[in-house]
């Protein structure tokens, strides 16, 4: 892409660096939660805390064939890893801070999704998949923490309206952007839509329809008396 | 590379959408299929219906150095999200069609094994980095989904055919390629052969022989009396 | 980047391919060790085998946004294929050798960690990222190990030096190269830090300190009487 052609879009790097801080903090807050079995030791905790600063931004620029800008300056890094330590330091006041986590843990969520689609439209991407890759940047983080620390992928599961929040604020973002808001102002308007989501999905305990009881409906419908195979039923 | 010297090699449209569509509604058999602690919800279901339709196209741009085919378009999110809703509401009619998934499936491997090594086989890409790209294109999608379900992933354990079947047909497509077949002819075979190998397995229900017995073959012949040590032996 | 201004510091195939085949040789020990349930058949353990022997090259090159290095000749795989056949033949021997696997090990990290870390420096990356790099080709195909085997990810868990010898000797590495050692000279030494700080973890039983030892002197300082929830403790 010619230099005359690109969007003049920079996401500032003020603004990125408050996002891999505060993906730093919620991951380390995070990882020091466990203990038991599943402790970590420092590392542990500073690699879940640089993973959910840096893992958003990581892959999404790996979706838009760019080198990972986290990785071109050494302020990233060492910002998701002073982020971190912080997060160590006070996890034992933020764990009786419950709303405070879940707040930053949303506003996170919506940043990261936020850079992700504008970063993605204005290399000239079409909105379906920039959407995409803004979901993807603000659900990668967790979902790389969850398969490392072996646990169930959360956004995979019953109850989570994780992605949801990520995709409508991006959406949000994207819609804007199709009718002429510049992309910072589209931007602003993408984080406040996931976070609000996201807050509110958190306090009236919603989730989606189990797949499980629209599937049970259809086969009440369709089925002829034959009892369907289930794979793994442990009820 | 300059456009004068690139083959015009390109997978048509229609037949990528198609690989998406099959690997969508696959996707979401397979997910649909768990019930009771494991089920998913509708989101869970498209998530992975997604990941299996698009999942192996977005690997082999990766490792091919290239922006992801997938996202340069609409069609392709639409396409994988509108095959793994249908695979959601048609799961109860196919899970009673067992064959029908195990051939559906055997094609999926087929097409986006065959896709890969094309690709890369185009891109100038020598004949054994290409069928490996072929392999990890048709078996990436599943290796994701089984990492994200919490499953054992299935490629790595005792019967599993599935990654030979994409090897075979990866390694013939580039045999062929080699001896001068034009490459969209050399991927129909290339197609052909992996579908046959893996359906075949399944009817058959071959499988490698286990690491284990010849280990043991070797142990026999080897040890002088001195138990060797096992990391992990439930018998 | 012009080619008159890159540095003409390029990893000798000979020196990359070494390393290929101490991973290959390994992964093939790690995975044949595993008996009944876990058992994998032979496509299992070679699996493992290419993954440890250019898992780390492959992570590097997509983290520095280049087509990846061990796809770009017929070498790496063939190389990768024949150790891990090798070692699966040879792991009764092996596995009695306890302290030579441990050996391998320290040596492959270190290999891995340099090269990262070098290839990184000489495209111009700045020092943090570059150790980075360094530590993820040298870490990231035991990770991918772990999560492919459904194990525990080993440099997560309490008692690893693994991630800190890798860091060590990549840090000296650039290190180095910023007083002005020249690339190949500053690589040996930070293959030998990186062997020597492993080695002596192992033999020494060294550990980090565990983050729950720190986390509960700060609790006693700071809590007020209130007992901290703990997600999982199963003490």
């Amino acid at each position: 892409m010619d230099a005359v052609d690109t969007p003049t879009f920079v996401i500032p790097l003020w603004a990125d660096l408050t996002a891999v801080a505060l993906g730093g903090v919620q991951g380390a807050l995070f990882a020091s939660g466990f203990q038991g079995q599943r402790r970590l030791d420092l590392l542990g905790v500073a690699i879940i805390g640089i993973l959910l600063g840096m893992g958003g931004g990581l892959i999404r620029d790996l979706l838009l064939g760019l080198t990972p800008a986290t990785l071109q300056s050494n302020w990233y890094l060492m910002t998701a890893t002073l982020a971190s330590i912080v997060g160590m330091l006070l996890s034992g006041i933020f764990q009786r801070l419950n709303r405070a986590i879940v707040m930053l843990d949303a506003v996170v969520i919506g940043l990261f999704g936020a850079f992700g689609t504008s970063k993605a439209l204005a290399l000239g991407m079409p909105a379906v998949p920039a959407v995409f890759v803004g979901v993807l940047a603000a659900a990668g983080g967790s979902v790389l923490r969850d398969v490392l620390m072996g646990l169930p992928v959360a956004i995979m599961h019953v109850g989570s309206l994780y992605a949801v929040a990520a995709g409508g604020g991006c959406a949000v973002l994207a819609t804007a952007a199709a009718f002429g808001v510049p992309l910072p102002i589209a931007a602003v308007i993408g984080v406040v839509v996931t976070t609000v989501i996201r807050v509110l999905a958190v306090l009236f305990d919603l989730s989606l329809p189990e797949q499980r009881k629209l599937y049970r409906r259809k086969v009440a419908v369709e089925t002829t008396g034959i009892p369907v195979i289930r794979l793994d039923d442990a009820e």
